[in-house]
């Protein structure tokens, strides 16, 4: 499915900017506001995990079987302030008929703020009896 | 800091309560609304992470350090749907001087959602000169 | 198949002890010998994984259903030295058809020295055509 | 310190080549023996996280800052056969002052075996006292 025909709600609700991007990978965009914050006024673990997982989900869905993620895992180099804009990018590093596995990084200008490994299962439709 | 001093921007944002918890703990309540949902309109990923990593700020800084996530790795075991109530729980694995870590756990009624795990850097004060 | 009657020449090669268990579980002991260390003469993080994942395969194929490892995380808590006798026991955390989570821990005594969790993926047999 | 200066107990317990590499990185060649294997008959994923352990010890070891594995994370693509020889690089995603993290592959020929995330702490003297 082309990136540009899924519905993602809450990735709207964050105000994530889906960028076309070709089959296997995610492009997206996101500026840090002020309700995505955590304690000390910087960007949100789970806002950016957010904006990661929704690459992951655009990636992994963008051939004709169904994806889900399983397990993620993510790792935060640099603290992001409100109004600095997010680019995030998705490729993937491995897909074989029942999982796959994508890497996604999440930068600011030059500045690397966080990488994220996801690996999801792909529903194929069970062989159907005779 | 008790869990109920510490103002968490994007927590208020997503709507969860946050119930008072022992020191090194955390306990949380959500209720997924159609705005958390992801493609297949079931709890986004980046929304069930996003009330683990709360969970994490809350326990991690229930003491007298500043602490900031490092790395987190999570397990998606089960699809959660709209008004589903979801119950967060944050316990300390392991703290050190300068990094802990906390095991989450999400639950909606008997189910496990998800399982979660995340370090935390502890900015301890550097030594200060004579 | 019960853990007793797996062969896993690697876990044979590092002197890991399989004790009985439940299906689902596991429990090994070891001990870091001196070909077990890193630059830092503790034990090396790799020897400590092995033990953890080899609880893993032992607790996941303790069904009828072959599983292989899809992910797994580890958090290193605590410094091992030569000569300490490590216990290692694993618990299903979820179970599906096609996928299963299981947390793993090591300790040294009443000191835990690393947390594990892992995902494997469980090779259904695919149905057959009539 | 130069990769080549380290003695790590563990890698040559396991037969692992470790090649020159540029500070902040490591290149390891290893080939898999029967010692090696799992139940099934191929590479264990113990031996296979050994691998890339190893690679993270080197890479952020390269510094005059002694650094030891926080967390680590690995995604398993395809299984490995006796006799193949498989070849581990370890590139530097960021380093900061107090912990950096390492992105390493494990390849056999032009198949992608594994990919792993770690994270270390750098043991920083602490300042001291005038």
């Amino acid at each position: 499915m082309p990136s540009s025909a899924l519905t993602i709600p809450f990735a709207k609700h964050l105000g994530i900017e889906i960028l076309p991007a070709g089959v296997g990978t995610a492009h997206l965009r996101a500026t840090v506001l002020d309700v995505h914050t955590n304690s000390f006024g910087t960007a949100h673990g789970g806002y950016l995990n957010a904006l990661a997982d929704t690459a992951l989900e655009i990636a992994s869905n963008s051939y004709d079987v169904p994806a889900v993620a399983l397990t993620t895992s993510m790792q935060y180099h640099k603290a992001t302030s409100i109004g600095e804009a997010l680019e995030i990018t998705a490729r993937e590093t491995h897909r074989g008929r029942s999982t796959a596995t994508y890497h996604i990084e999440i930068v600011s200008g030059s500045n690397l703020i966080a990488t994220f490994t996801g690996t999801v299962f792909r529903k194929q439709p069970r062989a159907q009896k005779a």
